[in-house]
């Protein structure tokens, strides 16, 4: 899978990416990402790409011409129209359902704004999504350009490989991760449970699924609606509820 | 405002932040950004930080030992016991309110996990706010603290000095930003609004509203409930919504 992104700050974006699980895909050749320099297509000789909005207003904007250009030249590299991605909070929120979506594309271009906005032409031309990672206030696209390659790159097959599979982790049959131990024993006076060391299998597997219901139950009680459980564990939920309610009755007897 | 990264990845973390704004507000010291190796706290002397969980299972899940003696040597360097931030799917969802509750720290600690995840007992110890940027998986928390590093600056005073204050940006007044255009007049075949180059400014910011309103009500209509509009302003909303209800009802009567 081939990622461009079309930013002001490549370098930017290459440093976020190049490190861990998506620097070893890239390594591997499983996935490739392109920063293109917006600025490389300027036709200004100081290569200026923005200029004062039209109407007035405090900024600048970013002009039409060198983004267009820009995916012109990647359409006529990759032979392809790619989707292209514009950050925006004024975009539907991105999603694991999205990323799983868009990780099924062969191409994706993210194209990053900045200053204060991006000529809305470049966008009727080139645009064909809208997303945003969540109702918050960036400086420009390329965070969220990296928040989505990282997450898309996750679910190209061959990158998790060896290690964790993306399914067995969050979000897994709607419950919340268990609680992680490792060594040492022993930390600051505190143990770990002691049924992760008794070497039970099943033992374990009971606890680490309980502990998953009760921090979903107080984490996030909206996912356990479409949460699988076996009966015995539906009877242990309501048992924690049953406390939830009593515990948070006490303040109110006062 | 001091930002401290607990990481694995200290490059990342700095090269995805020293750009554009935020880079401009470390260098006027407004802001500082520290990225403190989790690795350099190891006793181990092959500096490993991660070990197999106990009670089995996939992957590695960072030990408690490294990470707490980190914030311990960032308590005794800075004379404070600072807010802990961990990033993970199960947290609260940040949104600009939490951004805006956060600025008001002077120094703030964003722990990154990585792996199958951290230690409980270095969460317990540390660990003040459990947040996520939104319901998608990750490689790792180093993204998500860029991304709310990058958000909180913004709101530190002096960090957006003469360019646009951060109040008049999206989401102001709970409407849309209307769209943006820049030089050429024409690109392309189309045209910037005439209105735009008419210099008539009360019928500049009339059309700017008209086109907030229009805009929040296609991609963001929970948005207008909060929104302060005019009497004319509310009639125009009444207009586009019954123009809206025509046009979607003509698809049923094919």
């Amino acid at each position: 899978m081939n990622f461009h992104i079309l930013t002001l700050f490549p370098e930017m974006v290459m440093g976020g990416l190049s490190t861990s699980i998506t620097g070893r895909a890239m390594e591997k050749g499983i996935i490739s990402v392109e920063a293109v320099n917006i600025r490389d297509y300027s036709k200004d000789k100081h290569r200026h790409v923005d200029d004062a909005p039209y109407g007035g207003g405090a900024g600048m904007v970013m002009q039409p011409e060198p983004i267009c250009d820009a995916y012109e030249d990647l359409c006529a590299r990759t032979g392809r129209r790619p989707r292209v991605i514009y950050m925006t909070p004024q975009g539907r929120v991105f999603t694991q359902q999205i990323a799983e979506e868009l990780a099924k594309e062969e191409e994706l271009v993210f194209l990053c704004g900045h200053y204060e906005g991006i000529d809305e032409r470049a966008l009727e031309l080139v645009a064909t999504d809208y997303l945003s990672i969540g109702d918050y206030v960036l400086t420009g696209g390329e965070l969220p350009a990296m928040v989505m390659i990282d997450c898309i790159s996750r679910l190209v097959p061959g990158v998790l490989n060896n290690e964790v599979s993306a399914e067995v982790e969050s979000f897994h049959d709607n419950l919340l991760e268990y609680p992680q131990y490792t060594r040492p024993e022993v930390f600051n006076g505190l143990a770990v449970p002691e049924v992760l060391l008794s070497g039970h299998h099943k033992n374990i597997e009971k606890w680490r699924r309980e502990q998953s219901i009760k921090r979903t139950l107080e984490r996030r009680p909206d996912l356990l609606e479409g949460a699988n459980l076996s009966k015995k564990e539906q009877k242990y939920l309501e048992e924690l509820i049953r406390e939830r309610e009593t515990g948070e009755n006490e303040p109110d007897s006062h």
